[in-house]
């Protein structure tokens, strides 16, 4: 049975909140989903999901060194995360502050892991971001991520 | 049944020579393919396609004008080209030249028309790169860059 | 004496109200600037002017087409542009929508033509964005984006 | 009398290849230059230097996480480096392994500090990209960067 994992880092509380919204998405799909701080989770995590979306607050336009560092020491599974499926999301303090080049520098990572990563045509394109505290529009754009990533999870099998 | 199309723009041949074994790459996986210069490519021909591969010399780091004009254009049609499968590829005259960020930018034009992008844990990660005429290496790259989006567009049926 | 030109790409009328605060902006320094059209700008102008500010809505994460078309025309001056000092500005629909990407698109094509750009500690820290139309915070930081280049410009004659 | 350092992270020994280059060419101007592993490194370091020139390997597509935690720690800093000139450089085993976006994500977090950085209009333009050991080629392109970072730096004293 597909398995999704939401990874995040979160100091002020802000992104943690994007996170529950995102897995409140992915559980409304009937997909299985895991939340886990960053500080928690190993690379060998991200062998048992078939889906991956990790958070992080935009830290000098980039995600935070944590959650670097996962996807540093992952590259001993590299290879292995081939064709499965990952989205991300992002919270800062400013518009135009470095929120899409942190979503995009995530993709980014996913990509090299050769992974899957899908955009949508409303709302925030690369993924959700928040403006300091997620209000309602924001928690509604987490949540119709983690419903997008387990669709998709669905829709595409690991072969 | 599915169908790719292949869109270039191409002026001195290295991303024509590109294209054409994307294309290859394509049908050696049995899905119906269009191999398509911009100029003969017109915003509604997205819509008929599963799968859609653009490649474009760098061009300051960025796509050449004329595929930039394709997707200014396709606005008409925003939102018709969700969940369809895309890819990328782009050739220079040097290696740091801006052929990351050329395929790059057009992978985000197409996450923000909702579609879905895919990397590779082998090779040019993003998309394949030709720094001058492609070699061996890089046509081998382009073919398989086609068979990766044509096994996905199978993979994933439009819904 | 130092001259600085800025020019836009404008439909709905955002961009160049932007486009007219950084005029603004520049001016406050005492800097001789011309406000310009992208369809009224030639590559020759670029040799003209010591700082060039380029605005351009967000379409699809990138500069508008004919942004895109007047930098792939420079390059008949590449080499001629090195050194010079460079700035950006973009509007789009919606937060996350793109507008970090289409300004870090235009610093990268100036990057590619050898310029000096710079970005802010306060406020969008690549470039000022607006999200629908331009408000007093974004009119100001437009008009600071505006000081901030013609105070380098100052700083820094070319050699 | 102006100070530059020169900070790097590496396991391989081809990027400090790299900065020792970098270093030389900074020294061939004149301008007093200290050359970092990223590990001895404070973020107070950066308070002393009038250019910073990054060094890093490409681990998925962006800087190791060291380098990425030297400026999430530099934070506490924040505005105190506006003005200051910046440079990076990266390596590889792969052209499109993600040096670019390396390079990119080092100058970005440079402009969210305010800073001033520069491209070149010969050689790799957003700053020298080594794929596996430097050759003389690259060795020469991190002169370069060296020596036109050196150059920025005399031109432009922070006032």
């Amino acid at each position: 049975m597909a398995k999704i994992g939401v990874v995040y880092y979160s100091r002020s509380g802000n992104t943690e909140k994007m996170a529950k919204e995102v897995f409140e998405g992915v559980k409304s799909e009937g997909v299985e989903v895991e939340l886990r701080k960053v500080e928690e989770t190993q690379p060998e995590d991200l062998l048992n999901w078939d889906g991956i979306i990790i958070g992080s607050p935009c830290y000098y336009g980039l995600p935070a060194a944590p959650i670097k560092e996962l996807f540093d020491r992952s590259v001993k599974y590299h290879g292995s995360l081939e064709g499965k499926v990952g989205g991300a999301f992002s919270s800062s303090a400013n518009i135009g502050g470095g929120n899409e080049t942190t979503i995009l520098s995530i993709l980014q990572m996913m990509l090299i892991h050769g992974m899957v990563v899908k955009g949508t045509s409303t709302g925030d394109h690369y993924g959700p971001v928040s403006i300091g505290e997620p209000g309602k529009g924001v928690e509604s754009q987490c949540r119709a991520l983690g419903k997008r990533i387990a669709k998709l999870v669905k829709r595409m099998p690991l072969c």
